[in-house]
């Protein structure tokens, strides 16, 4: 049996002390985020990720969802009453306009909800999930007209949404896409073809389903600009707006998977099913852009999440379990044997798990009060540099969240020894269910190659040299801060790694895109080091001081953050020069073989 | 559905080229053991693995096995038959003596056999896996009459074998042990107590069982010091040594796994079970010390083996699967798309893998031909000296290749996409039963406390400083050979590293021993890193001297070797300064937090 509690105080020091969110209350939304209120959220949330989400983790895990002969899928046991739950509080709407029935706080805050809901039951979050990045994206490319009739009702979480992308020949590559929409004459179109991978595509939880789909209008051009984007519902809207006539697709059978079986994974097969065009033809991509990147930066915080909740338990555990004695003397005579906290292996994992998390909670929050700020601000300058950065960061927050957040899920599950590897324990579902957020959403070496190929080059460079600017001034800002030497010099070191490595891209990566290919998922992984080291620098100032103002009871939360801090700054930072080395081999050796003698 | 080709080539240029088994045909055995006979060996084996054993390997999984109410466990359908056909084959009595139903032959050969039967299934490749460790510790420890009884139906697979060792309450630290053995007038003890994950402790493919059991003989000793080790026979034997009377020991349910599901680990309740002493009093972890080495090697054999799997399995992917165009330029203007190989991020992760098997391999190998020396030899000095590297060697061997192995799985199920997360495809099994070889046998943080607390120290160092001049020696040889430049330098640069961090351990682990246990995983893996940079360095040097020799056809692999050899130089032991950085800052930070902290 696992157990989960939501990081409260450790969100709101992010929040309050670090990003103090209270000098952005001029954006809309945010004054009604006043420090009460975002304590109030966040307890609330806690409380029904800990009481109501996290002991469904299990059972939706070991139950699955169900696919009867009719096409229809149920869900776990107890799913749907905690979803009308979660729908009925509210927490679908949060960060929403209120003109189609959200709540208008900040994305930032939801971020910290979200990762509650997401280390409480990952499969469970994901249907609330995507009816939050399907609203997003009709928010912002459907009419007013489609934004009235979809929109509120997903809020509510009466009904809700998915994202149609994958086919079978087609995942990464949706220029081979094959599903075809065929103009009516009434202005709407018969969608056909088959897609896969679609989560919460059928389920029992909600009255309609709106699906986004992505599809090639007849006589379209080839590839990508030749895909189109459609809001194709379960149910037709009948002249009430109420959910109607069945439209034609059926779930055809779920994926059976290595985890988040809690989950519908479905396979959707459209068979002249009524679609709705979104926006322009031929320009659904870019629509589908919206949802992917809200997604993705969902998936990092499930790659987070599903760290912070593995780490909570191994945590327990290690202080629980005796276990053989500390190497540097007994340190529980009375007991038989010391708890395995003592032994230094164990506090290894501890202390690089939590340093981890600490930080990337910091980075998810930081990065979506960027988006706050780009999507609310109404300085043309400060909107367009926040934007800058949400798209420079969005590939680091999902590969590097989510492969290092899997990489957490595996050593916590090592500090239970085979204890860990049995499912009645526990521990090795996170495991499994933090697997695919490597994978979903665009493949981690999707994300690298994002990174390297499409945001460094953007522009100019503008963004990434804005983000150097930025970091390199707070190293500037404390050089001759002793106190702070801790985390700037090692922060400094990683940044310039991080400036060569783009320099060798530049010089390299022209003449031979190959070079930037192989040095793509390492580049991602430096940066990764800068982002999650600038922001222990930024956590490790906001301590000293509030350390140094008194503290107020919180003293021993602070000098924990500063210990962990350092462990980041010894233990983990110090991979950069690895990666540097790595990139500037070049792509020769690796790409040397023929293919065949793989 | 996965596939499987047993590396029969590669295991063949390391037996025959770079080790030269040939040169050791003075050691018994070792004759029989010509390059004909070798090669047909490993053919065979390879055979049985491809054919026989991979078939079941999903079998297995999905399938796992069933514990009955009368206490009986049916293994997966299939598996009594491959087990009878592996057994007849004589598979099971490869490396042991001729005088108790062995071939003789070398254990070195037994490795690359059992390489291939742990890729083919490795839950399956368990049971007759522990057969041979339990015959191992037999043939070591017990007397000339339990040897006859036992060993010779453990050799032809009638018999099976297990190492009862855990208790709920005791893994890693064995002195907590309360299963207790109470001498009987005739000589005999009743074990009375409850064992957990016994591998095959109760299954239908053999006559019986036979179980090494670790308990305390009543007023023994506290702690290590009063443990003693038992045979308690499934069945006794009766006047002719069959099968007779049941024993009174009984399987009281099955775990319920993360994978390995085809392999029965049981809950073993012994009530008055009747028991053979092996050995002398109190003596007992001495004794299963012997099998449990054994089991090391072959758990670190089950890393290279899932990691080998599953990189096949994803290269044949990568060459199929047609997604995305190359980023320098198209490659198969013909197909709607390039298959996935030509992405150089698919070729970072296939080069990782492939450049650890090759040199896992050889690792394996090599050290296994160590073990024959120490066990076989007559000169005393090298048998010392290869008992020094084989002890040396063991813990890195169990730890990296089933850390590395684990990170492989995952990596080659990258490759997959979506795909890879799916029951169906198989890729998946790979990564959740490879899981386990990072815990059993000693978790990984055990091993490395082994190497730095144990086998570094060990009589004043004397097996590292051996490891450290005949590293040193063959780097020196080379040190004016250009051709070899490449893989000297990187690999020279590590040693260094490796005999800094050494010192480090002894100017540091001794005041703090926290010292060495906050470094020991790293200095693990850099030993690894060095252990492994050894094996490329060997074989580009067998390769660069075959090749100008002429080569006889063989040119193409022994170029692919020189190219994969010097990617593991570029990418991977590089990572040897981040270790030693790691190392160098000592345990204070990693030490500081309260355990309540965490």
């Amino acid at each position: 049996m696992t157990t989960y509690r939501a990081p409260v105080e450790d969100s709101l020091f992010v929040l309050n002390d670090v990003l103090q969110i209270q000098k952005y209350n001029n954006l809309p939304g945010f004054a009604d985020a006043t420090p009460d209120m975002i304590e109030a959220i966040l307890a609330e949330a806690g409380k029904l990720a800990e009481e109501v989400l996290h002991p469904l983790n299990a059972v939706g895990d070991l139950e699955g969802c169900t696919w009867h002969e009719d096409h229809t899928v149920s869900t776990p046991k107890g799913f749907k009453e905690a979803y009308d739950l979660y729908s009925e509080s509210g927490w679908g709407a949060l960060p929403f306009p209120e003109e189609y029935g959200g709540q208008g706080l900040p994305a930032t805050l939801n971020t910290a909800v979200q990762e509650f809901t997401m280390s409480a039951n990952m499969a469970f979050s994901m249907y609330p999930g995507l009816t939050g990045g399907a609203a997003a994206a009709l928010i912002e490319h459907a009419s007013e007209e489609q934004k009235q009739a979809y929109v509120p009702k997903m809020m509510s979480g009466e009904w809700s949404g998915t994202m149609n992308l994958t086919e079978p020949h087609c995942g990464t590559d949706l220029g081979m896409m094959r599903t075809k929409a065929v103009p009516q004459e009434d202005g709407t179109y018969k969608i056909t073809g088959q897609k896969i991978w679609i989560s919460a595509g059928e389920h029992d939880m909600t009255q309609n389903i709106i699906h986004l789909v992505l599809a090639r209008i007849e006589g379209a051009p080839e590839g990508v600009d030749g895909i189109s984007l459609f809001i194709a519902p379960k149910y037709l809207l009948d002249a009430d707006g109420n959910p109607g006539e069945r439209n034609t697709m059926t779930c055809g059978s779920l994926e059976h998977k290595m985890g988040i079986n809690g989950n519908a994974t479905c396979v959707m097969n459209y068979e002249e099913a009524t679609g709705f065009l979104v926006g322009k033809e031929h320009r659904g991509l870019k629509a589908m852009f919206v949802m992917m990147n809200e997604a993705r930066l969902g998936v990092g915080i499930q790659g987070l999440a599903q760290s912070e909740v593995a780490y909570q338990n191994a945590a327990d555990w290690a202080r629980e379990r005796l276990q053989g004695r500390s190497i540097s003397g007994v340190k529980f005579p009375e007991q038989k044997a010391d708890p395995i906290i003592v032994h230094p292996d164990i506090r290894r994992i501890l202390m690089t798990i939590r340093s981890f998390n600490e930080a990337g909670r910091a980075f998810l929050l930081w990065s979506s009060l960027k988006g706050d700020i780009s999507r609310r601000s109404e300085d043309a300058e400060a909107q367009q540099a926040a934007h800058d950065f949400m798209e420079l960061l969005t590939p680091v927050i999902k590969g590097v969240l989510t492969d290092k957040g899997f990489d957490n899920t595996v050593m916590a599950q090592q500090v239970f020894g085979g204890t860990g590897y049995t499912k009645d324990q526990g521990v090795e579902q996170f495991v499994r269910d933090a697997r695919i957020a490597m994978v979903y959403e665009g493949a981690n070496g999707i994300q690298a190659l994002d990174l390297v190929g499409r945001k460094l080059p953007s522009k100019g460079g503008r963004a990434v040299q804005a983000y150097f600017k930025e970091v390199g001034k707070f190293c500037s800002k404390h050089k001759d801060n002793e106190a702070m030497a801790p985390y700037i010099a090692p922060l400094s070191k990683a940044l310039s790694d991080l400036q060569a490595a783009t320099m060798w891209l530049v010089q390299h990566g022209m003449s031979n895109p190959d070079n930037a290919g192989a040095a793509s998922t390492d580049y991602m992984h430096l940066f990764g080091l800068v982002a999650l080291g600038h922001m222990w620098a930024l956590m490790a100032e906001t301590a000293q001081e509030k350390l140094a103002e008194g503290a107020n009871g919180s003293t021993q939360f602070l000098e924990n953050k500063l210990v962990t801090g350092k462990f980041f700054m010894e233990r983990i930072i110090p991979e950069s020069t690895t990666h540097l080395v790595r990139i500037q081999t070049g792509c020769d050796t690796m790409m040397e073989l023929d293919a065949e003698a793989f």
